[in-house]
């Protein structure tokens, strides 16, 4: 049975998603609590999100899949409290369930939406929201970022603000990425695309922020996008402003059409990450 | 010249608002950080704040005031930066500025606005936001808890949900006490008063949740205040939930009016503390 594990997380402590040796992951975590819960041997599950979240990137709407092995007896909708029971409490799981047929968190995934946070004045610089809202030492023009960011949504190569890798695709299609504040003025900028390659919002926040300080016209967001190489104009942010806020997936009778349409788009072997 | 100094805190690790010896606190971080700015001799600066919240309680709307010496030239509105950048990051500055005439933080104060979140519900749970956010294992009805709160607004004898303290009045109003939703699900009761007496939102809060559970009835609030007595059945609910919001002054000119009121009424000779 392959069950849905809808999850949310602090990333402040965790050297990301990925499961690595020695360093502690959101993956690493999540799969030591279910194998502990469920009474299975060490490497039994293999837990696969949506979205890759770099170190430091939080999460309030990821998704994961796992499969559990045959002759494992459980109700998934109990299993959230039993986990939770065993996570950390920077990791919370929000739901269990069994998952529809042809469900796969990583390729039925129709879009992934992230928030990226900053306090770009001393006012509205919350020490609660610390762990999660970039502070900028000076005020942001959100018109001229919205301006900006209208020359990057659509379907684009993002090579320009990806961290190039072999053989991976890095064409995208942008859906939205606008700027609004909050009810306590923080800037918050929703951004949302079918996938995203390697530090792509954090790159697109920087060059963003350039432009909402007045360095930069609008118009050079176009220029990078389409020079498709990295400039060093263009700041990476801290991942601790950014947060994976959603992902969507289509209704259950297309989950199989579109795992195969997603994977045949895919040439890279590794999962996009993202952040 | 006195200053009026609104901040922010995280109250996780804290003791609290008030300075005491060995242990941290705001009052200690904030009196420290101005005398390093100011380079004054040690002990030269008491600061006084609005609400003198309790050992885990936080702040997004504290405001204080303190009286700088003769002979020190600064610019106030200068001080905020100069303050943050000795400060450590669990509290913020916001703004300083120079106190109107008759200006007192603790007791020109209109009303002290407060906050309490509760997470009822495993979806709701937001790993970022557990700092300030109490989880709570079942589900509140808040219409219920809105009923027994109308039998509390008013003009009241709040011995039952005081920490008696010899000389000092336990006599409020109430103005509004009301919980709602925000928009993620997370139960917020917001509760307003001229003043409150040591512990006594958290006691308030935990009468409600009796009520929000079922265990007890909206009416059970009303007997719990009428009998002023502490009641075993009240639970004083943990500090992490709860944030003092905002504080309320009158217009300038009737600051002196203010104070002269407030300082009248009070017989205790400790400021009140709240939380």
């Amino acid at each position: 049975m392959r069950i849905r594990i809808d999850l949310a997380y602090d990333g402040t402590d965790f050297h990301g998603w990925a499961m690595q040796p020695h360093l502690r992951s959101v993956q690493g975590e999540l799969t030591a609590a279910l194998h502990t819960v469920l009474r299975l041997p060490p490497e039994t599950l293999r837990v696969v999100c949506a979205g890759r979240t770099d170190a430091g990137v939080h999460a309030r709407g990821q998704v994961a899949h796992c499969d559990l092995p045959d002759g494992v007896d459980v109700e998934p909708e109990r299993l959230a409290r039993r986990v939770n029971g065993v996570l950390p409490p920077d990791v919370r799981v929000h739901r269990v369930a069994a998952a529809p047929d042809g469900f796969d968190a990583r390729f039925a995934a129709l879009w992934r939406r992230y928030a990226y946070r900053i306090a770009d004045h001393p006012d509205v610089v919350d020490p609660l929201r610390r762990r999660y809202v970039l502070t900028h030492p000076r005020p942001l023009d959100l018109d001229a970022m919205n301006a900006a960011a209208s020359h990057l949504v659509g379907l684009h190569d993002f090579a320009a603000f990806c961290k190039r890798r072999e053989g991976a695709t890095t064409i995208r299609t942008l859906l939205d990425l606008d700027w609004s504040r909050d009810a306590d003025g923080v800037a918050v900028g929703r951004v949302r695309a079918d996938a995203f390659c390697h530090s792509m919002v954090r790159a697109l926040v920087g060059c963003l922020i350039a432009v909402g300080e007045g360095r930069r016209d609008p118009a050079w967001a176009g220029e990078i996008l389409t020079a498709q190489q990295r400039d060093p104009a263009v700041v990476v942010v801290h991942a601790h402003g950014l947060t994976l806020e959603e992902v969507a997936y289509p209704a259950d009778a297309e989950l199989a059409a579109r795992v195969e349409q997603t994977s045949a788009m895919r040439t890279a072997p590794e999962p996009e990450t993202a952040g």
